[in-house]
């Protein structure tokens, strides 16, 4: 399986993230492409496919602040990273907003997303990247593999949040729709994917399910339950699946295997499969309890559905057992 | 004039909070009210109205929130002040939340607004000294002065923020329209009183006029634009009256006439003036110029309305001149 990677990616390195009532280390760090790119060896790079396959599920005025933010906050006096303060939690609505905190405050949900000066490069290139992985599926391939870094499922249409900035599943998926794919989006990072969903949900053309912690106890808290259906024409193309913290492969196979058939189910002739590795035992920020030899299981199953499938990594904290479980999964395809 | 004030207030002491991506001191001081104190001498204790007026503009759930935040942050492990990192910006709903992440994100609005060990004790009882301070008008005394710690005009109906937990001003206009008055708020605060208008937007029987800089330019950027004119029974009896950066007496005056000609067009035989010294050409986190003296002139104006006035302390946070600009606006009444 080709993996498609740019190093460009690197860009991205939040230094904070606030939580707790503290600042700390920020756990999307560059290492975490490292570790995968060591395990798996010979990448690709990606071809540049421009802002209009960007432009199809995100607000324009939305990628216009990824690609000033960060300038907009040194040219207010500030330092280091770009985080917001305020959110418009009622009445969010368009406005001319002008001040940077303000523009975070619109664009942004939480105050672990800081933007950098590399940020927007880096997932400009990681949106590239996944797209170039679908190119080589459109063009046959059974499987392929973006290496996407910072990861892309907790981004709205016109809001960053969760790591995330552009929501590389969603473009990909929006692309092969383009492209007369019916397709279908598998989330199995161990948080909710609810950019994806929340991009999505009154579209009955994508069906995006989801394995994830139950958001009682995990981010993203306020989506992910389990009476999110969908809306409108996407009445039912939706589907939540939640487990309690601890789950291990025992209880996660048969939620796999519901997804599965869900996807069977919507007819999809293409799979996105948006891969979070921190469903692993030793993730430091989530509480599932997959081994790593479960994700070569995980693979299995859902190659066995035959349907073409582009993985696109999410998230994954525990460093040093990334590389073993992200190669772990593609060994399994 | 009679001063409310109790001293439990005293316990809101927030040490950190959140912007410009760091940890700053944060602003609303005991010391604010200490100086305030200093300035106008002797002061009445409130007596307790209990929880229903409270109940009466702002959520049960939210109320509860209120009561048990900071100790359900202590037993997630947590020290210090709570703040939240996540907020619900789009799909906003009722939700069964528990983890106080959740219940912050849920029910806050931004990273300013900390809530330690005495932070309910201090909002309860700056609400029940609003509320006798109305007793006091209601009772026929012309006016009267709520000194309120912290402030409230940022809270709205089921959330925190801007530094607000109870809105004081919003408690004591619905007390009154239950003591069969009709109520005009007019919010002096640099700021826009975002909460006082969200919790009567879509009613016609309270009336309010605020007066505040650019939300272009300044906190609370989201709400407080001269197009958000009320709703349903409420439409036409909102008005923001929005002044730039750098406004002085001689721009600020004509506003507020335009803002007490508004107030007499209501009918509103009861006024709570809800009122920020931040203003002040010294305070460091606004950008207005008025002058200590400006206070009174400013106090002379609304006096001539004739109206029965409940003074609510908001913002301001010039420390040193606090006092001098508290005394002089409660001189020129």
């Amino acid at each position: 399986m080709i993996t498609v990677f740019d190093d460009r990616q690197f860009g991205h390195r939040p230094v904070h993230e606030f939580f707790n009532g503290a600042l700390a280390a920020h756990a999307d760090t560059p290492a975490r492409a490292t570790g995968i790119l060591r395990a798996i060896g010979d990448t690709v790079a990606p071809t540049d496919h421009g802002m209009a396959p960007l432009a199809a599920v995100h607000d324009p005025a939305y990628l216009t602040f990824l690609t000033e933010a960060h300038d907009r906050w040194l040219a207010a006096g500030r330092t280091g990273d770009a985080i917001g303060y305020a959110w418009p939690v009622v009445g969010r609505r368009p406005l001319d907003l002008t001040r940077i905190d303000a523009l975070l405050g619109r664009y942004t949900a939480d105050a672990v997303t800081p933007i950098g000066a590399g940020t927007w490069d880096a997932t400009y290139w990681g949106a590239q990247t996944a797209l170039t992985a679908l190119d080589h599926v459109l063009a046959g391939d059974r499987s392929a593999f973006a290496l996407c870094r910072p990861p892309g499922h907790h981004a709205g249409r016109d809001y960053a949040g969760g790591y995330c900035f552009l929501n590389n599943a969603a473009i990909i998926a929006q692309a092969a729709v383009g492209a007369g794919r019916r397709v279908a989006i598998l989330d199995v990072d161990y948080h909710h994917g609810n950019g994806t969903q929340d991009i999505f949900y009154d579209r009955g053309d994508v069906t995006f399910v989801s394995i994830h912690a139950d958001p009682h106890t995990d981010f993203p808290y306020f989506w992910g339950h389990p009476d999110e259906h969908g809306a409108g024409d996407g009445l039912g193309a939706n589907h939540n699946i939640i487990l309690p913290r601890g789950t291990g492969w025992a209880d996660y196979a048969p939620a796999l295997d519901r997804s599965l058939d869900l996807i069977a189910a919507s007819g999809a002739d293409l799979l996105v499969l948006s891969f979070g590795a921190d469903t692993y035992e030793g993730d430091p920020i989530s509480g599932f309890a997959l081994k790593t030899e479960d994700f070569a299981t995980m693979a299995h199953r859902i190659a066995a559905t035959g349907l073409p499938t582009v993985i696109v990594m999410e998230g994954g904290y525990a460093v040093d057992a990334l590389g073993s479980n992200v190669a772990t999964l593609l060994s399994g395809f």
